[in-house]
């Protein structure tokens, strides 16, 4: 038997987008539920309750073949380390942010997913998803209670904090209850030039399971330089350009349903622009996924995002950052 | 068992050409008969004849071991989608024209390899062969009928047209007969800049195997802007560069036949360039391959071109566009 | 089953420079022992004592997800070739040079790895360790013999000898005894453009293994054009940037020793810089590596090296050229 196991997704749809400065736009998109990726890992039982773990996954365009990045083959996660059940696990190189799993994982009832992505109004992108270079520690679960620590090197001659990178998440998991929070701290500092405040995201975030319905509620704060990159970069809406903010909140609530065979999905995001731009937006969305098997689905979703004073969000996907502010999406899943 | 197959081909042989302007070369090459490849590929059982399938497919360069495209690690094939018995099959993502099925399947007796690939005078290339963003159905075989149609979304905000490609393929296969046409529409237009006439590729291919000898016969009619880019575009012979064609015909008559183990292959191809610029061409070429077991051969080919009137046609072979108007190949092919 | 196996090793750990101009540096890196790497290769019986063997493998970056070589995927290993019991076997496409093979498999007790990687000394880079389109063949061994002979075409259109490259290399082996020779001569002329002398490097190697300790010399002669690139190419040391050596030796004695269930490695290097700029340095190594199962192993390693009169030599690693003239390593290493 082989000692690795060779696993994916493919997703493929039709978006349609509205809303944006140079017109409506329908495309064929890959990645629309997850992203098309494909990935080796494996696990070794070193005996003792210890096992050498990796995982190396490349995230790829199934629409055009492109890889996420080019030149980056394992841009989605590349990492080995060490999972003791007694002492928890150790794993070092490019992995993702304790901060990151507690918003997809616990906070978004889309799972960050099709129109109803909660990453097009939490700022989330970049080493705020994955982080390269760092080293994250994991507690075992200890009667419902477990916590994570990760450190990112800047890797800047001359300079221990330029650049570096740190994560924190704990929480609390029993029955129906999950509930997480989350921390991520960056220095964007040169090692000999540029000096910046660190900035700063934390999120709060809770689901219950209450049979009927799954119930989802988020809090997050954002703070300091570079917290705030907007998804889509290009001014989607014309006109004066939006300002990321240093300075937001957001709040999540959100449910999923079971209807049919299938699955409802439903979230609504409030954004709060603390700067003096003041450019808060709100998001509603819906969608159905309905399962043709355990490994493949069909889609479809709508999102529909309120920008206020200027601001400049975009109904995306979870592959890509959209260019209006309402979206459709059809499409489907497999995975291998 | 795993949910995924990884397949692959290595092709690697010497390459000798005479005829350019910079002088003869004699080189190591990837793909001279298959281009060296590896994918993934799967198939799913959905149940009442339904599957869900997908492909993804790399080209490479086994001679350097570089990537066909940079940045695009699937730039051969990327697609997945639904398969019925009865229904027929849609598919999503970076596919084959159903016009370049019909001119590598039907036409070229050497299936676009080798020194005496068909693909030196016929103009096939980018998008001729293979379409990101694609939609594509084909019917199931009917008592020997077949039908294939796709879309190809140009993705221009506030457009739906500009840069849209529609392709389509119909055909009868019935013991030792195939016929099939195909068809290419392609809209070079710029949402909000460049205009361009539609540009088209028509071809009717058939072949027929009379046992001692297989025997293949294609025609071919390309029209209007974009259709005739010529493989090697560095101006080969020196003087004054060529002039990609927009109106020109190709006919091709061909042979495969059995000999000793191995089987012999030739074909003849006329371009004739109705523009202007009359810049006709014609090729002459065989090839000859052993199997030395089913999965592996060995094989040499040789083709002659003549070029008239300035035109700028080179022997190529399956991965490269080739340097002169001769060429020599030995080499071996290794499917996995 | 199937006609092709996954295989690779991952590799992360960290690394402590010291002594660059832009100080200490610690970081996360990948492919200290081995460089981080997946691949695909396949044997398929022919029957005869033949055999079809392919081989293609990736470099990548464990700790960022990058390739080793954007655009390169299979930048370490492109080959196929036939085997023969009898006859030898011939390889085509990205391969090992012959030199390299003794420098690495023979010479080095570290085998190219940790900080006290022997290529912190030697010039290896680039096409010195690999060599695209390059024809390869090794004979069977017989009765402790063996040698191989590689050509690299130059694949420059109108001059067979511009660019290319020969190599060659012999050796005994026999009990505990191994010896060998490798040599590889370069041309680095450019058809219609510069003209070089051309270079060479010959290394003879050989270790003894006396069980207590197996112990290895080697020593190794550069002379010409281009055999002295430096590993660390921007002038890490700040001041008059080093000359890379046209005319160099290098010698090194180094002992591997069983120590509890792990394994010491230790290496003297000396360089002798022969051109006027008289840019000598040592190198002392010591290294530990402790397997926690037959395919994974937690490593140390310390490396300090000496430069004069304004030489620039760098301690890396497998993966990495280094930034200063000592460096520690502390990492993990898994092969599947």
């Amino acid at each position: 038997q082989s000692n690795v196991s060779l696993y994916g997704i493919v997703d493929l749809g039709l978006v349609s987008e509205h809303g944006g400065a140079n017109g409506a736009l329908t495309k064929l998109t890959s990645g629309i539920g997850s992203v098309s990726r494909f990935g080796l890992r494996g696990v070794e039982d070193l005996g003792g309750g210890l096992s050498a773990i990796f995982t190396l996954e490349s995230g790829v365009k199934a629409d055009t073949g492109e890889q996420d990045s080019a030149g980056v083959l394992f841009q989605r996660q590349a990492w080995m380390g060490l999972r003791s059940t007694t002492w928890g696990t150790l794993t070092l190189g490019r992995q993702y942010t304790p901060f990151y799993k507690v918003f997809s994982d616990v906070a978004d009832p889309f799972a960050t997913s099709y129109a109803g992505t909660a990453r097009n109004l939490f700022p989330v992108s970049g080493a705020t998803t994955r982080a390269s270079n760092t080293v994250k520690y994991a507690t075992p679960n200890l009667r419902g209670w477990s916590a994570e620590a990760a450190y990112t090197f800047g890797e800047q001659a001359g300079s221990s904090t330029a650049g570096r990178q740190t994560g924190f998440a704990a929480g609390y998991e029993q029955g129906p209850l999950v509930v997480r929070l989350g921390r991520l701290d960056r220095n964007s500092d040169v090692a000999g030039g540029a000096q910046h405040d660190s900035g700063s995201n934390t999120i709060l975030a809770a689901n219950y399971d209450f049979k009927i319905v799954k119930a989802y509620a988020a809090y997050e704060r954002d703070k300091g330089y570079g917290v705030g990159t907007l998804a889509n970069t290009s001014n989607p809406y014309g006109g004066v350009a939006p300002t990321p903010s240093t300075d937001a909140r957001e709040l999540l609530v959100g449910v999923t349903m079971p209807l049919g065979r299938g699955s409802l999905i439903a979230s609504h995001i409030d954004k709060d622009d603390r700067s003096g731009y003041n450019q808060d937006a709100r998001q509603d969305a819906i969608g159905y996924v309905y399962p043709l098997s355990a490994r493949t689905s069909v889609y479809t979703a709508y999102a529909k995002i309120h920008n206020k004073n200027g601001a400049g969000y975009t109904v995306g996907n979870n592959a890509e950052a959209g260019s209006g502010d309402s979206a459709v999406n059809l499409g489907l899943r497999h995975t291998f």
